[in-house]
């Protein structure tokens, strides 16, 4: 049996994206890898767990890698269960989802598939973090993202983290000699104006395009987007307690009888 | 122009459920009612949210009631930000989700998409509540909901909510005489022990349901668990700024370089 950490790594863009890849690659150089992630791509799916269908794993290799990976019909937190429950011998050490393809940073976090993952694995007690490039395309360049994530994969397991804290890591899509380190943030507060691209079907039908602007009222010097937009690594420790603990106080001076 | 609430309805069981025809009767008698949810059911479907496919809004007429209503093909939270953007001719002062068929209490708050509809209408700046019984049945009694929803609804009307705060509002499936009032809690520290059922397709390839068990450590007397066990109607404040702040100093103290 092998005292190297034993990884489970996944990502929302499917299993052969090229961001998996490069984390799998990164990952191989610290620990035994084990990959469970989806057949085809999940993002945008949030948190959406499969109740009302089948999932399917299959057993797949994709390159000549040490690493052993399963392909499965699931959404992200779905990997994450079924690689826990009935691919994994032993619970794993640490869990890494993405690269992802584009920025999971303030907002985003709450639509991203990456991050359900790592939630997942939180929930499960699981260390875990996800990794996003601020880059959509499928080509991007993930080169100059690999030795941040090794340090940062790194100081958790020698670390841990505290109960109930994932780590959201964004990266900026920069060369490597400008990106000026990591920073431990706060989520912007910073949100989408949707924009509906409406549009007629063959058929005479109306239907939309959701599009939109990201906008970022958030001036703070402490948050993920400024710390992207000035070129470093942002990291920010999510929770999945959602409870708005400064609230209770006020609410209970309301009339509920 | 009527100088009454204007108030949003959704839900994720979709929208012809026994539980949003029942929210959409208790709204009525507080203000004006329009009504923009899935066609389909949507459970678990977390923040899913649709960006590679279409989206269709269609005008409906399911009862005799003085509400408009839009069923519409997306997820929870892609009715709100259609109903905000292309339906609704103003912001409304309220958007309320469910009745959920289930408890979304505990961590289901992350899976749940009935919260994830009022979490959406919440990062929209909409005073936001989601509702949900603790009965699955189709065919749940929910008139002993209509009180307790009432009021909640109308606290909220009146007092607003703290910027970036939404309700998420369990009911216990109890007789009325049985229910002891409202109580403001926080989230309990539970989670679900998964069980995957294996099982092998008349083609011979093996695939799994995802079941469990909810399990609750959290010994807690403020928890919603706590709550709905002991005969209340739980309240938690629910924030959408996942950030762990208390978990920032720490992480500072890393060596990151």
């Amino acid at each position: 049996m092998s005292n190297r950490p034993l990884i489970l790594v996944t990502n929302d863009d499917g299993i052969t994206a090229p961001g998996i890849r490069t984390l799998i690659d990164v990952m191989r150089s610290i620990g035994d890898v084990v990959v469970v992630a989806p057949d085809s791509p999940q993002s945008a799916m949030g948190h959406a767990i499969t109740i009302n269908s089948t999932l399917y794993v299959e057993k797949i290799t994709i390159d000549d890698g040490s690493q052993s990976e399963y392909s499965c019909s699931g959404t992200p937190a779905d990997c994450v269960k079924l690689a826990v429950n009935e691919v994994l011998d032993r619970k794993p050490d640490l869990c890494v989802s993405g690269i992802n393809h584009g920025s999971n940073s303030s907002i985003n976090v709450i639509y991203s598939g990456t991050m359900s993952a790592a939630l997942e694995a939180g929930i499960e007690g699981i260390p875990a973090i996800g990794f996003s490039l601020l880059d959509y395309n499928w080509n991007a360049n993930f080169e100059h993202c690999k030795s941040y994530i090794k340090t940062i994969a790194e100081n958790v397991l020698e670390h841990g983290l505290p109960n109930g804290v994932v780590l959201n890591v964004n990266l900026p899509n920069l060369a490597q000699q400008d990106i000026k380190g990591i920073k431990i943030c706060r989520q912007a507060k910073a949100n989408w104006k949707e924009e509906f691209d409406k549009r007629t079907n063959p058929m005479g039908r109306d239907y939309y395009w959701l599009t939109g602007k990201f906008v970022n009222l958030d001036h703070g010097e402490d948050t993920d987007e400024w710390a992207l937009e000035n070129g470093y690594v942002s990291v920010v420790p999510v929770q999945f307690d959602l409870t708005a603990h400064h609230a209770i106080q006020d609410l209970n001076t309301w009339d509920l009888k």
